[in-house]
């Protein structure tokens, strides 16, 4: 356990690319995608809880989606926040921030994503130090080793050691970068100071909500405004005057990188395994193997691949998937669409969502 | 109508390469393969009774199909014949004739599988001069006129006209062959002289079942045993004693090539559409082409194909079918089992229901 720190966990967006299985009524973090027994939401909560101890995890979800959020953890009521509609990253992250430095003062707040995988040795160690350089006034993030050159993940530049007690793998951040081509991704693995950035920011709730004000002040100043009132009857009639205000950005783009370009982001670089289960082809990575090289999501005595090795399936339960001669094909059933495909065409279902939203948009 | 002229219809088995659309207590003449609204039982039934007349039709099938067969056709009991077993196509063309020579005397008999598909004009004609070259004494096939080299038929070699009056294009069978190869397929092509062989064979009764009883005598005398008792109170009894005993034999390899070799067979050479539907392969030619290059046997509007031409399936009807990425895909949904592969695989599902003969012998 850390003291004084508290998980930020913003559980929103749906994402296109796991269609039929993820959906906008059901997004991927409320899914079991790793057939452990827990949805991405209650691994992530599992993860972060031992850190934070009992009650330190707060989550923030939209509104359609509170209910199973709540059903899913074992959480009090005030540490499931609720936003009244979505307003992008750091609004969600600075409205818990906001609302724990209302509550408990100036804690050191982590946010990290409920719809990640994680797992392998590391990622306590790494939160840790983590948290020891947010204590030292950096916002500091967690570089994972690249395992190669991805063009699905932005990367974080590391630069200098920063020399933080508590923190001996902290370096200060040069830089974040988007997603890059697959030339550009193996030129940053070559220079062995990239590591993929998994989005999550640790930083003191004063210095990260002091950054907000002199950078994005209006922001700043209506989630203040909401955190005082939060707790109170007035909440509902502030979040209804301030909320849609609110402008909406990303908190990389409204802190990481001006601030990293002011010298006040750090990395702790780790080499825990991480994936953010952007489509088919990252979920079916994740999967054990099973007989005859297939990957599958659910009971594989449900599924009979031939000649085709890495297929992936997930069964919908009710009857026989066979597949024959297509290696990599993914096959999703789900009780009112069933998706085919394979690996290498995992990006584009982002398509075939488009195309159903024109057709059968009760099916997103 | 064609005078005397008796269809006999073999309805039984249950194929493999249609799984899991054609199942052995579903095979695929009980379905509507086409989308026409009709089986090819019923298809085949309808094809034939304008030239038989009404009642002169018979089917044959076994125990299992009987109540099927009875359901999907409008004919009268004893126009459907039941074998205790199966016992390959000439015990059961072999019963069907001498059944039909006892009820009504030497008239002309066809046999015509009920699960192949036919369309386009000239099946009438064809098989009224197989009657009119049967009336002279030989057993007359219909040739097909190859589209292709297929080397999933057998072929049919023509050798000099045979003079027959009523029948202008019949011409003497030099030959029947096995299912060739490629390169031997198109050699028999470039020679004009092959044509598919349909498995369709005509002729008189009393010359039928002469072949037969000179080249098989121990099951032509079973079979005009049990064709006695047929439609008596002994059926039963003489059934029991003498069917299992019969031997299990092709038509083709009993009397087609053995009497070929004799001069006794003739060949119509025919132009209309014809396809065994041995496989998915097969099926999808026969459908019509979708938006989007989709064959689609079922509701069109369940389903969504992005980059796959080609792409053949078979909704389930219950949920939308989407795939991406995967040319010549197939896909064939049921209450209890799916299969996903493409035709070029198509010969290949033989291979799926072997394995699940061993895991899910239910689900065959």
């Amino acid at each position: 356990m850390l003291e004084s720190f508290r998980a930020i966990v913003p559980a929103g967006g749906a994402g296109t690319r796991l269609w039929p299985l993820s959906r906008a009524g059901s997004p991927k973090f409320l899914h079991d995608l790793t057939g452990t027994g827990r949805t991405l939401l209650q691994a992530t909560v599992d993860r972060l809880e031992p850190l934070t101890g009992p009650g330190g995890v707060v989550v923030v979800t939209g509104e359609r989606h509170a209910a199973a959020v709540a059903a899913q953890l074992d959480l009090p009521g005030p540490a499931i926040l609720t936003e009244p509609s979505p307003r992008d990253s750091m609004a969600a992250i600075g409205l818990a921030a906001a609302v724990l430095a209302e509550r408990e003062g100036d804690v050191v707040v982590g946010s990290f994503a409920a719809d990640h995988v994680i797992s392998g040795a590391g990622f306590a160690e790494a939160v840790a130090q983590a948290v020891a350089a947010a204590r030292a006034g950096y916002v500091t993030t967690v570089g994972i080793r690249a395992s190669g050159p991805s063009t699905a993940f932005g990367y974080v530049r590391s630069g200098a050691p920063l020399g933080v007690a508590g923190a001996p793998d902290a370096r200060h951040v040069a830089g974040f970068t988007e997603k890059p081509d697959a030339e550009t991704a193996a030129a940053y693995l070559a220079t062995g100071e990239y590591s993929w950035n998994a989005g999550m920011f640790v930083a003191r709730a004063e210095v990260l909500l002091g950054h907000l004000a002199r950078l994005h002040p209006a922001l700043h100043d209506g989630l203040r405004t909401i955190a005082a009132a939060w707790d109170t009857d007035a909440r509902g009639a502030v979040l209804e005057r301030v909320w849609p205000g609110l402008v909406r950005i990303a908190i990389d783009h409204a802190i990481a990188e001006p601030v990293a370009a002011e010298g006040g982001v750090a990395v702790v670089p780790a080499s825990f395994t991480w994936d953010d289960v952007g489509d088919f082809a990252s979920l079916a990575t994740l999967l054990p193997e099973a007989p005859g090289g297939a990957r599958v999501l659910g009971d594989a005595d449900r599924v009979l691949t031939l000649d085709a090795p890495g297929a992936t399936v997930v069964p919908g339960g009710e009857r026989l998937v066979a597949v024959l001669g297509i290696p990599d094909a993914v096959v999703v059933e789900t009780p009112d669409a069933l998706l085919v495909t394979t690996r290498d065409r995992a990006q584009d279902v982002k398509a075939v969502v488009d195309a159903v939203r024109e057709r059968l948009p009760d099916l997103l």
